[in-house]
């Protein structure tokens, strides 16, 4: 339940990109394992606010992602933190299932090396 | 001790962005805590590669940004990993001392209250 004053000074005082983007990385607040980053406008964040599940907004598509309204894998949101100079969102959740698209519960499944010599682009 | 060819094929694979540059976030290996995000370009993967410690690109002053080559707090690198589309790695390190230059040990020390709240900008 956040509140209207909340939002928009939350949102005022981010320093989003040239895109109105800012980069959000996903953390499981209880393994602490790194799931993911992705990007919100003003728009998603408002709406991650209010369902309080991840809303990200999809730079491929144009258009705002709802992260698990198909596949069911949402992450509820536990807490947002904000980066020193307010350009990067850390937000702590607690994820119905894996973040990533491979079904790997991370999108950081690789290290360097493995990406370097095999797959490259799981898209 | 990273072989040119693993750099370049690593380096050939990797989505940069328009501007050349890939997020890095930095993770504490032992802790987990997520300690910062800061960008890379070409020149500072091979540099991080090449001395173990962390090397960004840094977007305000157009130079390569040795992380605590002045303060002393470097990021000994333990691991790099790769998300599965390749623009954004995962930097898991051993901070030699605070990752943030408030002398806080992450970055992302406020939540987003008490950011929306208070100083939302202490560059």
């Amino acid at each position: 339940m956040q509140t209207t004053e909340f939002l928009e000074q939350l949102i005022a005082n981010l320093a989003f990109n040239e895109q109105g983007l800012i980069p959000a990385i996903v953390q499981d607040s209880r393994t602490q394992q790194v799931l993911m980053m992705a990007w919100m406008n003003s728009d998603s964040i408002q709406q991650t606010l209010d369902q309080g599940e991840t809303v990200f907004w999809s730079r491929s598509r144009q258009e705002l992602w709802h992260k698990g309204a198909t596949s069911g894998n949402v992450q509820h949101v536990i807490e947002i933190r904000v980066d020193c100079d307010g350009d990067t969102l850390l937000i702590l959740v607690d994820p119905a299932g894996p973040a990533c698209h491979t079904g790997q519960t991370s999108c950081f499944y690789r290290n360097a090396s493995e990406f370097a010599n095999g797959n490259q682009h799981d898209r």
